[in-house]
């Protein structure tokens, strides 16, 4: 039993024509006009396909297909909306892959044992409304739904009024539906696997992440003028602990990266010892003592760095997530589908956030990868080659099927 | 015979209050209606000293006092044009000081056998029209009349039609004097005199200075599923550059200096791994092959940095100045000056470009610098305390008479 190749690809085609940009990638922000297009297109397929439709407080949307028996679920899913301008594949192959994992079943006239569902979950991206992977967040009740209604965007306009705007204030809770076990298939998003050359990714864990701010305040000097041991380098001091911090991912190894994506100095002038530096230090690991431990290292830098350059360093933390460690069993699950149908894998580590993150806290879950060619994400050129994403799909329709005849 | 310090400081202070910022300290731009002003006050002083009075091509105004040989003069002087808010001192303390050398020499009816000149150099700072150094630079035959003339602000206005407009166009050929030797009292501009607790700098030489423009185009990658050994991190090159050129001026050592004054990121975001950075490298030394060889061991780690992290660096030659050594007899000169004078002094060099940088390739040249106070410059707060700029006043007097009787 395969899914239709030819189906897929135009689900997908059709899905990514809505919010084209000049660039060819899509802007699909979530709870705009072209979410709402979206979101309608999804629900006219899942009509057609007989599901039962809920859409819940935040603007969830699932499609249920009945079982044999009444009771909890298998679900599936992802997210529609995408970043300013991203690519196809980023939350809508789950989407997608799941709805032709219920057409395939009505195909082969397969009803499971536990009823299935397909979930298409509320501002994943972040990027309208902070923060980021709200609906599943919501619906693990991770964070406030009225808090989460009363988000602005940068316009001013409120989250709640603009779901009613398009038609998705739902009235279920959230949370209402308790599945057995929660599947979502996504693009890495990162290079690891084309550069293996493995089809499929079997994700067991997603990384923790710690972001940080520091702000250094040294004292502008005059660059030719102020001998070295004189001199408090704000500039010197981020630069410090940017390499700090990549040497540090590299000694500790084990999944660990660092990043500083932001620096900024001031006055910034070619022949100006710089007095201030701003910058962020962004850190992951799926493993929280490694994590914690590069924490602490890095405070540890801070204090003597400071100390010994006559700088005032001070660091804020912006973000702290600790590492999710999926499912065994459903992990097991994916890698003895992917075993069957005879494609490559490899257990591996989610270096983003998933809505999947979030329903591991109510339910079994894991996650199944297609590769990211040139391991490009949130960008036009974001693609995955057709026989991976069949590939992904595939494994998708039997490990839903097999966990839900359990 | 002593500089009077009531008199010294009341016309600091009258020149100072041409152009007054509200941060108290002073704009007085190349070539704007304050520099006019101020050149009007500098002009009138040089009248009522019994000076003549000739202005060349390029705006240089120069003070004549007959000596008692019609035979090349001992000259000083600085520049009154500052930067845009700067201090009292930078060039006025020159300027000013030179004319209290003529008064104190009137009042005492001294004759010195050479003739003294006292001379304001245009454009000194180069803020508004560029290069800085721009007066003396042409009179010493460096840079091209007609293409200084030429050179236009940022509102397209041409430096020969303001030097018109403000009534400084002179018509004496650049270089038409040619003094015996020059000396230039300034203020250090930078700490090393207030931390030594020394009253007077006797300047031997000058910084050579080397600045470098890096432009590291490396990929962008999300920053939690590129793993560290498939990055090319742009803003991790930046800060080993940084951290490498920081950390060679102190294994040079030897009065070498480095500053990396600007970082820019692209796109500096958080979670993304940089893609390009923007930096500028500033290198300076008083020994050119100290210099050279760090102009050389930088080529070099860029070299294997590139080849290290898989990124293009690329970079430019944004300005290369030789050092400049001044004149030992000068040198000694002052020396000799400020040890009858019972100042404390030391030999030094001077991080900052200057007038009579380019007066030396004219004519035996030294300097003598004051403290700043915080080491501070280009900055309202800028000062040197009243007794360190007499005892530098005087220790020019005493300089210039024995120059002139030589």
């Amino acid at each position: 039993m395969n899914i239709s190749r030819k189906r897929l690809l135009q689900r997908l085609d059709f899905l990514a024509k809505i919010g084209t940009t000049a660039e060819a990638g899509v802007r699909r922000l979530a709870l705009s006009d072209a979410d709402k297009q979206g979101r309608d297109l999804v629900v006219k397929w899942m009509t057609e396909l007989g599901l039962t439709i809920s859409i819940d407080q935040i603007g969830n949307i699932f499609g249920v297909r009945a079982g044999q028996q009444d009771i909890p679920p298998v679900m599936t899913g992802s997210h529609i909306d995408t970043v300013d301008n991203g690519g196809n594949l980023d939350g809508s192959l789950g989407v997608v892959a799941g709805l032709e994992v219920i057409e395939t079943l009505n195909e082969n006239n397969i009803v499971t044992i536990r009823p299935l569902v397909v979930a298409v979950f509320t501002n994943e991206e972040g990027v309208r409304f902070q923060p980021d992977m709200m609906g599943s967040l919501v619906y693990a009740g991770g964070y406030d739904l009225q808090q989460a209604l009363a988000t602005t965007d940068d316009r001013a306009l409120v989250l709640g009024e603009e779901l009613q705007r398009i038609g998705y204030a739902g009235d279920m809770p959230c949370g209402d539906i308790v599945p057995n076990a929660f599947i979502e298939l996504h693009i890495e998003q990162g290079p690891i696997l084309e550069q293996e050359k493995i089809t499929l990714g079997v994700v067991e864990n997603l990384q923790g992440i710690s972001w940080t701010e520091v702000i250094v305040a040294g004292q502008a000097n005059h660059a030719g003028t102020t001998p070295m041991h004189l001199r408090r380098d704000a500039g010197y001091c981020a630069a410090a602990i940017t390499t700090f911090v990549h040497d540090l991912a590299q000694e500790i190894g084990r999944g660990q990266v660092a990043t500083v994506g932001v620096i900024e100095l001031q006055p910034n002038t070619i022949n100006v010892v710089p007095s201030r530096a701003h910058m962020t230090i962004d850190l992951r690991n799926a493993n929280n003592d490694l994590l914690i431990d590069a924490e602490q290292r890095l405070n540890s830098f801070l204090i003597k760095l400071a100390q010994n350059n006559g700088v005032d360093i001070q660091s804020n933390s912006l973000a702290r997530f600790d590492p999710v460690g999926f499912d065994k069993a459903v992990v097991s699950l994916i890698e003895n589908s992917a075993k069957k149908l005879r494609h490559s894998y490899r257990r591996m580590t989610s270096g983003a956030g998933h809505d999947a993150q979030m329903m591991s806290r109510v339910c079994p879950t894991a996650m199944i990868f297609t590769p990211s060619i040139n391991g490009v994400s949130h960008n036009p050129a974001e693609a995955t080659h057709a026989d991976d994403v069949m590939a992904g799909a595939n494994v998708l329709l039997h490990s839903l099927i097999a966990l839900a005849n359990q």
